[in-house]
């Protein structure tokens, strides 16, 4: 009898290119040597007392199915913190979903058929290969330079990549891996592109809050392309309620809200218990974010700065999200990164990072970067930083 | 300009056929009139303190991502469970979904491609429809019939269905929409099957504890057919708690469990809040299911006596889950059920039903039957039968 088959989508799903250095970790531990997490974005950040007291306090009988596109009363919620950052929207142009993560799968399912093609800025976000791969569509890499801190692409690299296939530009703003923060111009020049080649413009804003040299501007508020663009956000950074997995997908565009709701209802509704710890984060004091953002941005600056006074290292300063890239003086970052796990220790302590290799499309790029999450408290960065100091110091490979 | 395009995808996702009659209710409700929801399974039951205390006086500061197999003490727990059922399980064949309806979606996705077929036995669950078009999957229905109370195919119609291009079998077990309980030997009829052509056998066992006639042999038990089970599972209904978004992909193969967990990953992890829910129902006392069946049970023998008592309908008495389908003297059972919202009333309150063309993948079935999801208690299914009793009396196109 031949073997079942797994799918082809199944072979191509890409594995989790920061996961698979989990093992490497769990073997440094066991030898009892102390690890740094700087390699993925969970927050040590508590979840606000009264975000979980909201479902801790909760008093109803049955854990019923909500809405499919979400408790009417969140969405209404939604619209009121929409407006507290300037964007203008009516409850039904949100749809609710299970995580950032389900509005990406949803946004690309309903607006891309197998073979479309994707343009995305590179260094992404892994996981949009993930979703790619379950539509079927092709992501289309043009690179952005750690020299020029990321910045967006010129038009004429967009302009080269499109193709009678071509129906959406992929961003993140601000940006992880790389912390970019896209400014109000290249924005604009994202508006002008997409409406010339008619193309949906996806726009990642999961990190919206934190920005440390300027303010985010979504692309909720370009004007005169409300049916191009489709904005997928998240509670889980904003708030750190990452395991809540509420997200929302948010357009003008009417036909595509009314196809993308015969997804969510296929699914039947988004998580019951999270719907209501979302509505009460709404109502967090108005400093909350102040207070959180300081938290890291004082992260940010001891990190670039540690970085960067490393010799052969170069961190360009991030100005939002809570990533940073560097370049290392090394030939190889996968290596490098196992490396840190497996053959290297200092004071019984090292550090996990995340290769960069992972967040490009372009085979071969990122080899010298490293992503950073600056996920920890400064006194743990600083040890961080003395690890990886020592580590470049004594790594075998440099280059 | 173009308008920007809705992917073909898109275009052929089904709406819900359930939530299409969702205005008339809402207008019928606006009228002053009462309407009996027998169309969905939202079970009115109490979902267990015990299960709800555990998430209200949970104590953690972070709301973390959990394990994107879902929490390994969650995972164990599940073990125990299944063990209580007579299922022998390690904890790493057990995936963590966010409801059932991902474990479907994982399941197609790992195992299908654009193009492959899978079988279904009609009437079925009407989102498979949707998980199939996601994943570029052509559904082939094969027919049970009310008449022999929606029994397995015989194996010729199997055979008959059977091409190249068929890769999985899809079952319910207890049956959503038709309340049929497989029998060993029918379950031992499909190992055949699937041994015979080398198919993927999708087992749902959202039901497996509402069985009123025997008890459920789960997919899970066949010998020799290890690789081929994929059973999904949810504890939407099992323990009254749809809202929690939490359900499981179980197999024994371990390839296609691999590949599962990079489905899994992409989307990160499934809720945290009813991972705690699920683990707390693991250890609700073992008379739980006793109460709730037996209540399930009695609802079941008043509605199926009140409708077989009614001139001209027939329902087969289901032997599982909450559902029942019924005959009745119409023309058309899209019409009636939206007649019977729209047009009639009877002491100020009506009935909703689901038609059940929305359950057949053949085109022209269903037009004389209609599911009755017994979710309400026994005063309320009196009630609604007294409605249904008297708007066959007046609609004017009986046949």
């Amino acid at each position: 009898m031949s073997k079942l088959s797994i799918s082809n989508r199944g072979q191509e799903m890409p594995a989790s290119p920061i996961r698979k250095l989990v093992p490497y970790a769990e073997a440094a531990k066991k030898k009892g040597v102390k690890v740094y997490h700087l390699n993925i974005g969970q927050p040590d950040i508590e979840t606000p007392k009264q975000v979980l007291d909201a479902v801790r306090h909760s008093d109803f009988k049955v854990l019923e199915y909500s809405h499919s596109a979400g408790n009417e009363s969140y969405r209404k919620k939604l619209v009121q913190y929409y407006k507290s950052v300037g964007i203008e929207l009516d409850y039904n142009q949100i749809i609710v979903t299970t995580g950032g993560s389900e509005a990406i799968l949803f946004g690309f399912m309903a607006c891309l058929d197998p073979g479309d093609e994707v343009i995305i800025p590179e260094p992404f976000y892994a996981n949009y290969n993930g979703f790619a791969v379950e539509a079927g569509v092709k992501v289309v890499p043009i690179t952005s330079n750690i020299e020029s801190g990321f910045a967006l692409p010129p038009i004429s690299a967009f302009e080269k990549a499109i193709t009678p296939k071509t129906k959406a530009i992929v961003i993140c703003n601000p940006n992880n891996p790389t912390g970019y923060l896209y400014s109000k111009e290249e924005m604009e020049t994202l508006r002008t592109i997409v409406q010339k080649h008619n193309l949906y413009l996806f726009s990642d804003e999961a990190y919206r809050e934190f920005c440390y040299d300027g303010t985010q501007f979504s692309a909720l508020k370009l004007d005169g392309v409300e049916d191009n663009v489709v904005m997928m956000d998240t509670i889980s950074k904003r708030y750190s309620a990452c395991g809540g997995r509420i997200g929302a997908l948010v357009t003008r565009n009417k036909t595509l809200l009314d196809t993308v709701m015969k997804f969510a209802q296929a699914r039947l509704s988004p998580p019951s218990f999270a719907q209501i710890a979302g509505e009460a984060a709404v109502d967090l004091p108005a400093d909350y974010f102040d207070v959180t953002k300081k938290e890291y941005q004082s992260r940010r600056d001891l990190l670039v700065k540690r970085l960067n006074a490393m010799p052969g290292v170069f961190c360009p300063n991030p100005g939002g999200a809570f990533y940073a890239m560097a370049k290392l003086p090394i030939d190889d970052s996968d290596t490098f990164c196992q490396w840190l796990l497996e053959n290297f220790e200092y004071n019984k302590q090292t550090v996990m990072l995340a290769p960069a290799t992972g967040f490009y499309g372009t085979e071969g790029l990122g080899k010298q970067e490293v992503r950073l999450a600056y996920v920890l408290n400064t006194d743990e960065i600083n040890a961080a930083m003395d690890c990886l100091e020592k580590a470049l110091e004594v790594y075998p490979n440099k280059k």
